[in-house]
């Protein structure tokens, strides 16, 4: 049975990406497996797909909102969506990675705090000072996060990583990869336990 | 709690709709519920969410054709797509409708053969006569149920079933209302039995 890491992919723009990062973790760690998470910009994508933002399209759109608003009501939430939706998210994305290599933890925590602040609050988290904001509230140090974020290698990061997603085939948010088995949507969290517990199917 | 039936709209040509298709009664009947079924043709409410077919998009195709191989086999089933695939699922939709004011068993037993034909056998169910080959392995008579199929009757019902569920904002398939609820998708069963063991989440 193989321990290695699961693969969380992700856009912070996206709620159902949102729903999935509460529970990834702990789901990992139930079999033993680390969560590299790995925030990209699904819009990149979505040119390859042709497919517009969910909640932007008719019917499905109305749907979605439902839906995002149900699930996270099954988790105990009031469930928000941020007036600019949706919105772009390099900013958080770029903030993630400035952190990620010296204190993965440290990365996770300003995750989780940016999309609370979009999906609970409902508040932007599209431009760099509202990230900033956010990352100040857990006691970053805003001119020298702000530095990293534009820093060259930082956006090489974030490019490398979105150009990574798209030569493997990933479209979607959430996107977990477990041994190499694609996961697409928060709806397959029960498909992941099942695949986790058995192996395989 | 709701005895009220729970309703089934899919599509003849979605592999997903096969899939709950096989489970959906099952499910249903464990809390006392009926499921009405109703075949539709998802392509009209397509061109109003403008989303081509699922396995005709890049990246998402090949994603969505491993995805349904995969829950195949987790059902102990060799999955198989027809060669002329997505096709059009009118003459499949018709059959249904002119057994299933009559004899609902009758109509549920021919759309099982007909889902059965297309993804485990890999055959066509797109032609008349090819529904109506189907039909007769069932017992049907060829030129009765064919004289039906193409009544104004008929044609009448799938077109008020079609008008309906673009009224309601139907789009998917599978796409299962409990109790005014909508929910879109194969993966959502397990969400289904949630919501009918607490009545609401």
């Amino acid at each position: 049975m193989s321990n290695a890491p699961i693969e969380f992919f992700f856009d912070f723009s996206s709620p159902y990406g949102f729903l999935a990062a509460r529970k990834i973790d702990a789901l990992a760690a139930e079999f033993g497996r680390e969560v590299v998470w790995k925030p990209y910009l699904m819009g990149v994508a979505m040119k390859q797909t042709q497919v517009a933002p969910l909640l932007t399209i008719p019917l499905k759109g109305d749907y979605a909102y439902r839906d995002v608003m149900r699930h996270c009501s099954h988790e105990g939430l009031e469930g928000k969506i941020p007036g600019q939706f949706p919105f772009i998210s390099v900013a958080a994305a770029r903030a993630f990675y400035a952190l990620a290599d010296e204190d993965v933890a440290a990365a996770k925590a300003l995750a989780h705090a940016l999309y609370a602040r979009a999906f609970l609050e409902g508040q932007s988290i599209a431009k760099p000072e509202e990230v900033l904001a956010v990352a100040e509230d857990l006691g970053h140090e805003r001119e020298s996060l702000s530095a990293k974020m534009n820093s060259p290698e930082t956006k090489d990061r974030l490019r490398a990583e979105v150009d990574a997603t798209l030569e493997r085939g990933i479209f979607g948010s959430p996107f977990i990869i477990v041994d190499g088995e694609p996961f697409w949507g928060y709806d397959r969290l029960g498909d992941i336990r099942e695949w986790l517990e058995r192996g395989g199917w």
